[in-house]
């Protein structure tokens, strides 16, 4: 592939960025990739790792000159960080961030971005529960989607040129209105990782389940709760914080609706919890159908098929 | 390995029945294994992929003569199936049970043992989403816990032959009293499961964001929550029923649980969500240290970190 920015400056060096820049550097999209992280300790990790081509010790020195930036710090980071660079970028850059929210961002964001640079707020449907530096890999993105959430006077060449790099590391782009994709990811991801965080809160606490026992006997269902409940914690904090509302409108329809299927089960309704979870089970057809995942049974992780 | 059961019966042949006998075939446990199920459709395709040595067309022709009998049946059908087998036992028969509620199955066969067989209670941890004869597979027990609810009563020598076959087929057992059994997998199982069926069902029902949205950019969290919500219907409405107020309880816990986090999100109290959050991932440490789980990123799924 041909190099489509000249430099790509990350801000902040988690599992997105780490991902970003390796996938970039392997399918040479572009000349330079450097990166910045707040913390010394960071930016040691990645040196070290050689994660970047150059690590910088400020932002400015990490932006200067890059005709894309990727803000990859938490939701609640995002406008600080924008108005330290703001100044030191190119002309025309683009800036872009990997936030799960992104009406805050942008609110956040737009006041800091210079005139002539473009800011096109993005979002990739990929992760894994471990963070840091040392957590991402290069085919991180691969046939997921990257979400854009470009505003109304985004310039349609940087647009498409943004695009293409991102298809350039493997992801499947796709435009969506900034709110309507926080209502989406509040129900896809962000409630449902509020209710694991609570469910393996919950076994903590138990007094008499001791707690060497859940971990022991930790059958499918917790296990991957537990994987769920063990993403970054101040991403997490940052996503809720951001995106109070959607969340807690679908927390709102959570409740009610366990509540329906509680009474069920105390009332020994089987009808009705046969029916709702065989009207379940064909969602799940659809996500796999939809690519979105494999039909392999996966709660006996470790264990082959044979 | 050598044969411990000259002959094994299988009643009920699904996920769980299949994975043993494939298991038990190729560890070469059992002399014969014979398999019985009630509909004639599932009875065909298992003979079809020849799931085991012998498909009979009865119950009672599958148990004559077996040294073990395995009820692998929703645990709602757990009574009328004993008290169907319960005349045609051989002497000395060990009966044993793989149903994920202890206490009610023991309450429900136990008046139907007819004199001289032993009725050993267990629980394999170990399943996929997926079900039917055509979804076993014969590492499945391999490293995981099958856990065993003796009774008072219960001949030593049986439990240890029960022992050295599941031992055989790859399982770590351990023996636990039926009620706390049923406690520590509301916790770790059950109470997960019906949050997962809920949160599937909100995203089902909810009008603003369309059902294609959701299934398109299902997110890591909701897609691990349809994985665990295209469990097998019949199963899990059993479960609930029959382990009602050990799982009304945990849910109850769960949903004061669950307030308490919404209250914090209402009030941006950050530092209660980051609390709350790196608790959680003590927890998922403990897990993969116990042996349960492996610390490979997962969320990315079909993404092989290089």
């Amino acid at each position: 592939m041909s190099v489509i920015y000249d430099r790509v400056a990350l801000i902040g060096l988690g599992l997105i960025a780490g991902s970003m820049s390796l996938a970039l550097r392997e399918a040479g999209l572009a000349s330079e990739v450097t990166g910045y992280a707040r913390s010394a300790e960071t930016r040691d990790t990645a040196r070290e790792i050689g994660l970047c081509d150059r690590i910088c010790d400020t932002a400015a020195e990490a932006v200067a000159g890059a005709d894309l930036v990727v803000l990859c710090v938490p939701v609640g980071a995002m406008g600080d960080v924008m108005a330290e660079i703001g100044p030191h970028l190119a002309p025309g850059a683009t800036v872009t961030d990997v936030g799960s929210v992104k009406q805050s961002v942008i609110d956040a964001v737009q006041p800091h971005m210079p005139q002539g640079a473009h800011f096109i707020p993005g979002h990739p449907l990929a992760g894994t529960e471990h963070s840091g530096p040392r957590a991402g890999f290069a085919t991180l993105f691969r046939n997921r989607w990257w979400l854009l959430t470009p505003l109304p006077d985004t310039d349609a060449d940087a647009l498409d040129r943004l695009n293409r790099c991102l298809a350039g590391i493997g992801a499947k782009t796709d435009v969506m209105e900034p709110a309507h994709h926080d209502l989406v990811l509040a129900v896809t991801s962000h409630a449902p990782h509020l209710i694991a965080y609570t469910m393996v809160g919950v076994a903590d606490h138990l007094q008499r389940v001791s707690g060497e026992e859940v971990i022991q006997y930790s059958a499918a269902g917790f296990r991957d709760f537990t994987r769920i409940a063990a993403s970054d914690p101040t991403m997490w904090r940052d996503v809720f914080l951001h995106n109070k509302e959607a969340t807690l409108d679908i927390l709102g329809r959570f409740t009610e609706e366990l509540f329906v299927l509680q009474r069920a089960i105390r009332m020994g309704d089987g009808q009705q919890l046969f029916d709702y979870f065989s009207r379940t089970r064909a969602i799940r057809r659809g996500i796999i159908d939809a690519g979105q995942d494999t039909a392999a049974p996966d709660f006996g992780r470790g264990v082959t098929k044979t």
